[in-house]
């Protein structure tokens, strides 16, 4: 096993695990203050996604924290795979999550010749965003991952 | 290096390579041949990006029958990390394209109760269904991939 920033146990993967966190709680908290999200599929799907992420970063980041805290290494092999398949999945969900949502908001932005319906459009437009952001650090975190599990 | 089914310069690389022409190039023709796809930006983001992985996975087929042809191994630093980032860039631009499209199909046939265009629907549902196959044969060679060059 390989040790570097970003693997876990280590304070950059803490960070990115609570970015993730953040940034998916930020997402959610955004579409789920508009009146419509659940008129559209995509944006329903956006939600369970983003949760999901919160939930699966969050256990991560607790288990990073615990780690630094004990100064206990957690790289054993049948951690690190389910880490591996953990994080791709959940990788996998939010850039699908957020390139639906992309999708309509553009659709409603740009096709349909202007989003109509006033304060909801900005909060749409930061839920994705925020959805983007967060699977931009998943990513990170499951490349790192991939590479200690390949490498191992 | 490390050598087994779907590296490249092996028969099964060569299929995963031939496979992902085949869908995306599917996926463009089932969009191409609606007369609306112009009106709406993931649809035409779902052909540009079906389009380059046409060019990238023809590339590569080329370059599996070459070597399988001439019974030599492609397997040196350099050319499997141009691989890596080529197939990591092509496989998350069409998995974010096959999401767009897929949301707005979605809006299209279920939240606003049933597709109105006819035989376009059908076109959009095949399109969609194809980037998607194509993205899992594109997943598949970039975690190959990813693994031989941090196994190497």
């Amino acid at each position: 096993m390989k040790d570097f920033a970003g693997t876990p146990g280590t304070i950059t993967g803490l960070v990115l695990r609570i970015s993730q966190c953040l940034f998916a709680a930020g997402s959610i908290t955004s579409m789920a203050s508009t009146n419509s999200f659940f008129n559209i599929t995509a944006f329903c799907y956006l939600i369970a996604s983003m949760g999901l992420q919160v939930m699966w970063s969050f256990t991560l980041a607790f288990l990073d924290a615990y780690a630094l805290a004990k100064k206990k290494v957690i790289h054993n092999n049948v951690l690190v795979s389910l880490f591996v398949v953990g994080d791709w999945v959940t990788a996998t969900l939010s850039l699908a999550a957020a390139s639906a949502s992309a999708g309509i908001t553009m659709l409603y932005f740009s096709d349909f010749g202007g989003c109509q319906s006033g304060g909801e459009c900005l909060k749409f437009q930061i839920s994705v965003v925020l959805a983007f952001l967060s699977w931009i650090t998943i990513a990170i975190s499951s490349l790192i991952m991939f590479w200690i599990l390949a490498a191992g």
